[in-house]
Parts: structure tokens; C-alpha cells; sequence
């Protein structure tokens, strides 16, 4: 990983997701398509606000795009903690079998590596909350936006589970596994939720 | 749109897709969505060629390594087709409705403009059959990341397929949409295929 990862080109970023290096892999990437998901509520957000047909939602409006600006920035800066996380859980899978240190300090990498995807999977639940409400509030202009958002949404929030569980089976410590664990399929209920945006949407449009 | 889109920073791809305009939308996120899918299918690749262990794939691994890179350059290039077949559309809604080529100039720009979001559909299509291959053949430390992969496939694909039917619903000639119609129905079963293996790896590591 050089520099930001978010602040290179979009084909540069995909160019490092497919290279022969961990980092960015399945985790970062469950970071920004959770960004995109949100972003596109964001976008239908800025087509509604001002709209006299949806005055009535105004307020709600502009409440959700300033959360969603927040979520944004926040997963954003994921793929970057992420990264970061991963690269000391590298380092320490180098470390020779023999070494006495070696359990512990990869149980304490392990820890580490999972704290950002589950941060990501809490975030993208409020993504999928922000896309509920604009699916009912935000102007159908744009619904198909709506669901191309809800559909990201949910494959973000299962991306950055697999990122959970993928740490939380190799640790021993199994009172925090399984919190973390438990939080997890807590936040997993929310990928229904977003399918069911993207039917209803898909369902809205087909019967045009 | 101000140059080309996969030459945008990460975020501020993001930042443009949750802006007052219309491109790069929904269209434009499926297209790259369905980019990071395959190139997680490609990193996976990487990581697998060359290891003894999976010797035997050695060829298939090397095939699918080639074809992933062509479908992730023709995704990435489908963003920027998506946003030059949307500008058009965008000047035919703006034409006064008493001009007598409005409905003319509209139908031909709706045409246009299902056109990228079908080939994305194709081309995620493949995406995921690469998917299911590097399941079976690539190596298993990476199997989350072709979970992710499979997840933002999935997204990808119904993303693009609602830009293909909110654009056939408007359009006049009728077997024209209902041709495009049956393909992106016949592309969707591709979701469920994309699916199972993102259950598939779920279980795997929930069971180790």
C-alpha cells in the first residue's frame, strides 16, 4: 500500500484490487461500495431537496443528506483503517512457528483486523436506514437510483461480514468472537432490508 | 462530466455520484461495482498461481486471470459509455413538449442509453461464472474475497438491470423492448448463481 487508497483513480483502485498484494482486498472493497451506496441516496437527496412537490419531506431531506455525507466519510475512511489493520495481521503470520510470541501477537493483530469491518458493517446499516426513508421521501424521479443504492448496500454489508467472521474463527479468545460475532448477525438482518428495497424498486419500475 | 470518470479519485467518484447530477449515476456504479467483483476474482487468481498446491489448475487459473482482466477493462470502460449515452437522454427530456421531434429524438436516446447497462449485465454475467470457477480452483486462504466478489456481483447485476428496464418502460417500440427485456431477465438468473456462492463461503467459514 502506497499512499491513500482512496485518493487514487478509480481503475488505479481496481487495478490494486485485482494485484498479487493483500491490501486493498475483500475489506476494502465492502468499504467503498458501501460509500457508492450511500453516495447514490445522497445523489436522489440533492435531486428532492428545493422540489416543491416534496416540500412536505424538506426537513427530513436535508437531515439525510447531512447523515449521509457522515456515513460517507466515514467508510471512506475504512478502506483506509482496514489497511491498516491488515498490514501488522500480515507481519505477524511471517512470524516462524517457533516463535513463543507468535500466538499472542497474531491473537492481538486478529482483534485488531476485525474492529474495521464490523465498524463498516454499523455504517452501512445506517446507509441502508438513510435509503429506506428516501425511497419513501425522495423524489421518484429517481427511484432506480434508490435501489441501485440498496443493492450495493447489501452486498457491502455482506462483503464486510465475511471480513468479520473470516478473523473471528481463528481467535482464542471466544468471549470477544463471539460478541463480535453476535453484533455481526445483528447487523446482517439489515441485508434483507435492503433487498426488499431493491424488489419493491424493481418491482415499482417493471410494472410501469 | 468533466473528463473521464475512472481517471476520478476514489472519492471523489463518490462525491460526484452523490451530487446534484445526473451522471455518474446508478448505470455508471453498477458498471464499477461489477469492476472491483472481478478483480477480487483476479487477486485471488494471483495469489493462486504458481502454488503447488494448485498445480493442477495451473492452466485454467492462467485462462481465467486473462479473462478477468478483460472484463474488468470492458466494465470500466461501460462507466464511461453509460455517462456519454445519458447526456443526450438528459437533452431530449429538456426538449419543449410542442416540438413535434420530441417523442422522435427521446425513443432514439432511450435505445441509446440501454445500451451500456445491457452489456454491463453481459459482462458481470461472465464475471460471475469466473467467480464459481475460482471457488472451485483458486486457493482457499482467499475464499472471503471471492465471497466479496460474489456479493458485489450480484449488486452489480441488478443494479444494471434497473437501468435497463427504466429505460425500455418509456420506449415506444415495443418488440425492441420487449428483445432487451428478456435478455436482462434471462442475465438476472446470473443473481441467485452469484448468491449461492456468497452463502457457500458463508457457511464454509461460520463452520470452520
Amino acid at each position: 500500500m502506497t499512499g491513500k487508497m482512496m485518493e487514487k483513480s478509480c481503475s488505479g483502485f481496481a487495478a490494486e484490487l485485482a494485484a498479487k498484494q493483500s491490501v486493498p482486498g475483500g475489506g476494502g472493497a465492502a468499504a467503498y461500495v458501501g460509500a457508492l451506496s450511500v453516495a447514490l441516496c445522497s445523489m436522489v437527496g440533492n435531486f428532492t431537496t428545493g422540489k416543491k412537490k416534496y416540500a412536505e419531506y424538506e426537513a427530513d431531506v436535508q437531515r439525510m443528506l447531512e447523515e449521509g455525507e457522515a456515513v460517507r466519510a466515514r467508510l471512506l475512511e475504512l478502506v483506509e483503517e482496514d489497511a491498516a489493520a491488515f498490514f501488522p495481521l500480515s507481519q505477524a503470520y511471517g512470524i516462524p512457528k517457533e516463535d513463543p510470541t507468535r500466538e499472542e501477537q497474531l491473537e492481538k493483530c486478529t482483534k485488531d483486523a476485525l474492529v474495521a469491518p464490523l465498524e463498516m458493517m454499523r455504517q452501512i446499516a445506517k446507509a441502508i436506514e438513510l435509503l429506506e426513508e428516501m425511497n419513501v421521501k425522495g423524489s421518484r424521479m429517481l427511484v432506480s437510483d434508490v435501489g441501485c443504492g440498496a443493492a450495493c448496500a447489501a452486498a457491502a454489508m455482506q462483503a464486510a461480514s465475511l471480513n468479520v467472521f473470516v478473523n473471528t474463527k481463528t481467535l482464542n479468545d471466544r468471549d470477544f468472537a463471539e460478541r463480535a460475532e453476535a453484533e455481526a448477525d445483528g447487523l446482517l438482518t439489515y441485508v434483507s432490508r435492503a433487498q426488499r428495497i431493491v424488489d419493491e424498486v424493481t418491482a415499482g419500475i417493471r410494472a410501469l
